[in-house]
């Protein structure tokens, strides 16, 4: 017996290089959309939201299925509210904007807004390589890097929804460079043709790829040491090359964590729902 | 109307320069002992741990009211059991030892032990200086660094029981330099005579306290992004020279914490129970 789906919600996850949409019933995804993320001005950006969610609509009219709302997953800090965008760095012009209520107006329908990366650990607890775990904390390398920490069957939000963020963390006091900024000046904005290079025998990309390894598996050590997870669920574009150096990262996390016992029983996983992980916690955001 | 007191509970707080004893009715402090930490063989420990204990148990036997057993609060990495020490960097003689039963064997009392820092944060959250907050982490500057978070109404342990711990935290990737690694380079393992020659205007020690705000301030913004509490409560023997460096710890922390409205809503606060917080909050793992 399949229970009748009575409703579809949509999912979107803004990266900073593509914007993914999903249209979900509740259990798994009807439809998908991808666009590259425009990056010039917040009008075209909108404009862009829209012919993103067009094509979804149309399919749950083919479908004879009402949508409830939209979801939003955004990389970058929000609000407690969740309705403004405080700081984005790959996406600045959104920053200060109120994306959630914008969105909400132009396409008629009611939208609520997360962190992108608490959309990803959403999804990949309920459905995807979390699902035995209850305490676990998702960490994602793509554009950016984001993290978000999944306790007590939610995310955790903190005092003012702003926890969970990885990308600043200082990993070089002495010259004040954080784990994103280190992230950016060995990729240079674009993992995936270093990872390219490095797949055709590349050694200086080689070497990134095994350095990138290593900030990574301090980072995740650090995370560890203060919140203790049962799992790190790893996610994001740069997942894809991931034999360059997840090996790695494994490596250097567990070189470097505290305790004996968690070094021991703590479980590292690749993100199970791919790379519309993201848009499907969004779209859980409005269940 | 007071309500009678029928039994008291024994704290202890084991650093890594004293072990600080108190009989604790529940509200207050009824008697206090200290004793420096014996560091070479754990025989001695375990003698003087009964030295510690035997004037609290007169002072009971004085006010006719019955100990309920002993709270063990311990500098290092404890088990998930909370029976063993896994690792105390400051005090090895303990490791791997099931401190919790030897002593219970030896006094004849039940025994509970838990973090030193988780037993400071929760006697702050409860007594001190956290009444007000339901979201606290609780960070100690003294012979080592050490943390401990307050949420839900209890203190975090994590899946093993090992979360809150900042001293392994690297912050400096290129030479794989922990905090607490960085902390005792720069204070040489006796940061109150530093703080001496600093109040005697001593440049170099003034500069070290600079230095040493530096890090700590690094490091909090760190901590900050990930779990985003309410407040910062630090304490540990270090807060007695905190006018030579708690406000560089503060500025530094501020400019790195990624979102602004956290930025502006966390407080930073002073340990309120002074040196025998800890003590307090292992009194209280016997209520």
């Amino acid at each position: 017996m399949s229970k009748k789906i009575k409703q579809y919600t949509i999912g979107i996850d803004i990266g900073g290089t593509n914007m993914k949409a999903v249209l979900f019933n509740g259990e798994k995804v009807v439809a998908d959309y991808s666009l590259a993320t425009p990056k010039d001005n917040l009008e075209k950006f909108m404009i862009m939201m829209n012919a993103l969610i067009e094509p979804l609509q149309e399919k749950a009219k083919e479908d004879k299925v009402k949508i409830k709302g939209i979801g939003l997953g955004m990389a970058g800090v929000l609000d407690s509210s969740r309705r403004q965008v405080l700081n984005s760095p790959n996406l600045t012009i959104v920053n200060k904007e109120n994306i959630a209520d914008k969105l909400a107006e132009k396409i008629g329908m009611p939208v609520l807004m997360d962190n992108d990366v608490n959309c990803f650990i959403k999804a990949e607890a309920r459905l995807g390589a979390g699902k035995k775990f209850k305490n676990i904390y998702g960490f994602t390398v793509g554009t950016g890097i984001g993290g978000g920490w999944w306790i007590n069957n939610d995310v955790y939000g903190g005092a003012t929804g702003g926890g969970g963020e990885p990308g600043e963390m200082i990993i070089d006091f002495s010259n004040e460079i954080g784990l994103e900024e280190a992230y950016h000046k060995l990729t240079q904005g674009n993992p995936s043709s270093i990872a390219e290079e490095a797949y055709r025998g590349d050694v200086l990309a080689e070497k990134t790829f095994q350095e990138l390894g290593n900030i990574l598996g301090l980072a995740l050590a650090n995370i560890v040491n203060l919140i203790d997870p049962e799992a790190i669920i790893i996610g994001g574009g740069v997942v894809e090359s991931s034999d360059l150096f997840l090996s790695k990262v494994k490596k250097v996390m567990r070189q470097h964590i505290e305790s004996s016992e968690t070094r021991k029983k703590i479980k590292f996983l690749k993100s199970k729902l791919g790379e519309y992980a993201g848009a499907i916690g969004a779209a859980m955001l409005m269940e």
